[in-house]
């Protein structure tokens, strides 16, 4: 942390702030530059402490060196962290595709689709069982019917299920018929509930909010990590900018910056990314192109008469051949479908 | 809703798409320009059946032409909704000031901060009990202590009291020492949260999201509306935007744009929205000249010891020189503070 | 300048690149933390050598302590700058309109709106003789002919002119007609044409580019004043964000950020800022609470005939109205139309 | 383009409406709704009519049907463009690498750059000779000497150059050593400079904006098609968002889109897009799989001493090996380096 003293500050200005900081422990190292003098300060980084000196009037601004996440940070866990559910890994050679609806709407609907994606290749079903929407006026999910059809599907099928939690009084009940627990990207800064599932022993997708930095995203996976649940996948899906035509923008960059910065995996969903079933192909090549750890996608039996996201959600042939052609893609970067 | 079809679509095609809109009950009406066919389709907007169509291969894109939200509109209450609380009213001449620090840190804190806000002119104090924060190595708030400590001041200085909920389980707790519920920027989308919030009978003030556009901003409110609750208070905290010099860009826009779309009052919050003390008077004046109901400003007795946003924090005594000029900035637009 | 190392650096690392700096006539001054080596640099702050520093791949990040403007910022020149021209005063007690149609359409259009805006109460009159557009197929101008037209206008009405010039090439040309030389949001990075207006005595009106940070809008004003051209006066319309309603997001919090980092006037265009002649006078009003030295507002005699932006300019009588009002709002802080 | 009356608009107001239309040559086809009468009307879509029907207080808003752009569309022409320059095809099968340093510093650091890049496979040289910069106190480029060097370096090694012109009045003098001309971010809508290169008979890679639209872009590109130079090529190169890791985020999905709705042949920089050459090889392997036609990428022989951006630069050892790394995606894709 580097305070940086006001132009005017002179030695009286710069002893009660060096002072303050001994008295709660810190090392200070003065730095008299042309300008401006500025305050090495030794010890840990603490935003409370940074905010308290920012609110003096002799300190112009505090600079951190450091970055504010740990546990989740490439400099603590140099090795890349692998995710273990069911029979599969999700961080290693392997990709991990999970596919599905985007809402359970029936149990026939959430079946066929299961089926599809299954046959296709994938091998973790998605579908929402809540489904909170802009429009009061619209379908808002089966709820806690919509999480005993998702059982029902794992039992036949035999492929692990995705499903998103809402908040931490319903971690239990979704952990039940979840193998991966997912947080949504209006509830990345959930804090209690990130809480929670720190407590948990089951994986964890934490989607990127739709505003939020790489910092932001990666201090929501510190909530988890520090409560001792190390099984966290992130999940980029899109950003919010200024261009009209897509729904998001779907920031790829994302993927080799989080394995620069942390060892955790990292997916991709082009589908809430675009918005656009025509992009989601080329997109899904260049999540994977970038070194992401698999994909999350859209199918539903029958776009045209889903309740939610049907112009973002592939038929089950569009996303069987989708398959294929990612194989080669996959290959060319050292990974398996 | 306008259906445009793709430019290729023939009779064949656009009965489809009619028949389609037809068995749902819709009214349709055919205009043939010299690129494109488009349906005029006559009946209620429905987000899904917009989706449905978008899906639908036959048609390039679907146009809304009515606005999403209903109870929240101009056009369904012509009338400026004003909000009682206490003996104050918000959204009519009488401007609110609603003032205190970002967290309840102490009984001590609290009192301070209560009489020095009430000295200057606030009629209504703010703290936050639940702090989530996005580090978890930071300050949480004091929760249920904190709610206890704003309940007691309130007694004591016969101020009304403002804080925030975090989610649908606490409302009860919360309303029982609020007289106005806080929903944070965050929680703008917790559609859980503002579904219950319709249910009860007590003022809510909803902050804008972070990235959140005016629509889904007044589509949060019809939430609440659409469940009873007709007091809803927007306040308006900042968006983010590219600039780092402050902590968000604070949208004066929105104050006369949701004027002209909405009945609801508004007010302004300059501190979150730009993170610097120095921007605060500023910013206050320019939010009442732009016809906003009032402000809800940060005031700590001592912002270089707070456990939270101290930077951005106001003295007592300078927000009791804030409170006098801002007067005449009120006369100015024909208000009264 | 602080130099960052990598966590892993160590002595003969930390060597190279301080014997690096010294080399280059730097001062360091070394600071070791718990994580990381610091690195202070003493000596003038120049980007080539940030940019060196971070290429090394010994250094983690280089961060600037200082801002990188010197000519246009509060430190160097603590008093405001005061622009004079013809018989008024940007940057002083009394405020500045500046009003006038988008384009100049015709002598005619102009003539009309000249004498309108001055009844109301401006001193300077905005029209463009040039008028790229978006579109090829669209109304792009009258040209030199426009700027005669501008000419004339300004013998017969007495009105100060202000037109925009496009390129290094046209200022002398909008010199002679023009009593204030405007540079478009699109050029503000243009710095072959600042270079040039730089060396001329005229004053020079900078719009901020559409998304521009304040520290790259504060450097081109640099360019101007580096080349001892003093007479800048700054000028705030709208930035581009995710919001679709209006045009742009007028930042009215620029403006007391610019009072605070810099010497230098700054008038706000609620007109292009918004983009909706609705908005125009509760944003007139806020960017001159908030302490802008004027204002630029498209008037045009007829709205629904403009050759362009006719959604946005207001009526004679609407602008006649509109500064009515005003004038209590630049009473109450303390200003004067 | 659909015209959407007020909610109180009656039959008055609507014949005036369509009266206007009428007499300027549309056709019109009345719908009323439950809510609104909205008036298709049937003609060129031309935008000062719609900001005029805009202006007009009987009148909500102006909804388009079709684009704004014509001859960029791909409905104006389904096959793709190849743009074919000395003996390489952009546009087709064969994907096209341009690299060198972002300025041209010496005669010496050019060749040896180029001949850095023609060993590693690169086809087109880059290289600026105009460097204006955000600080006027930072290496502006050697200007026409830079040029110079160029066209000896073209020589020498017969690679292709490609070179950015500033304005229209330098067109010729940098169309002469140049064998693509570049139009930079900052000139994306400098028209003067469209235009002109409308009239030549080079090829034109025209850069996004920084917070150019998709839609602003192709609008950009039509003014030069419209001038009848039809050999435009696109460069994505990063938009501006909130974050602040990356210089700009590198928006890949632009790839897909501009496919979809141009016949352009479209191309990436990662290095300006991303600011850090540690992304620069994912990136590059995402835009290749995303389809893009080529890369344009910065290699300098020493970054650590470049004038600029050395932070994004490759080495020309880091430059080969990604090469050889981005043969396979292409083949994965149907393309070949």
């Amino acid at each position: 942390m580097i305070v940086v003293m006001n132009p005017g500050a002179g030695e009286k200005e710069i002893k009660k702030i060096t002072d303050k900081l001994k008295q709660m422990g810190y090392g200070v190292h003065l730095s008299t530059g042309e300008n401006r003098t500025v305050i090495g300060v030794i010890g840990q980084r603490r935003e409370e402490v940074a905010q308290n000196m920012e609110a003096m009037p002799e300190v112009e601004k505090v600079v951190f060196i450091t970055k504010p996440f740990k546990l989740a940070g490439r400099e603590f866990h140099g090795e890349d962290t692998v995710v273990r559910v069911g029979d599969i890994s999700i961080g290693g050679p392997d990709l991990v595709i999970m596919a599905g609806p985007c809402a359970v709407e029936s149990e026939e609907q959430l079946m066929q689709a299961a089926e599809a994606v299954k046959k296709a290749g994938a091998s973790v079903l998605r579908a929402g069982a809540f489904k909170p929407r802009t429009s009061p006026y619209s379908f808002q999910g089966l709820e806690l019917e919509g999480l005993h059809f998702l059982d029902e599907v794992r039992s036949k099928t035999g492929l692990l299920i995705i499903t998103e939690v809402m908040d931490q009084y319903t971690v239990e009940e979704v952990a039940e018929c979840a193998d991966i627990i997912q947080v949504g990207a209006r509830n990345m800064q959930n804090y209690f509930l990130l809480r929670e599932l720190g407590k948990i022993r089951k994986p964890v997708l934490l989607k990127r909010g739709l505003s939020a930095t790489i910092e932001e995203w990666l201090m929501a996976a510190e909530y988890i990590l520090s409560g001792g649940n190390y099984d966290v996948i992130l999940c980029e899906r899109g950003i919010r900018t200024f261009e009209p035509y897509t729904r998001n923008t779907l920031d790829i960059s994302a993927v080799p910056l989080i394995k620069q910065l942390s060892h955790l995996p990292i997916i991709v969903d082009p589908s809430h990314g675009t918005g656009l079933v025509g992009l989601v192909p080329a997109m899904s090549k260049a999540a994977l192109a970038a070194g992401a750890d698999g994909l999350m996608i859209e199918v539903h039996p029958n776009p045209q008469e889903a309740l939610s996201d049907g112009p973002q959600s592939l038929t089950p042939a569009q996303f069987s051949s989708l398959i294929k052609e990612l194989r080669g893609v996959a290959l060319s970067v050292g990974k398996i479908i």
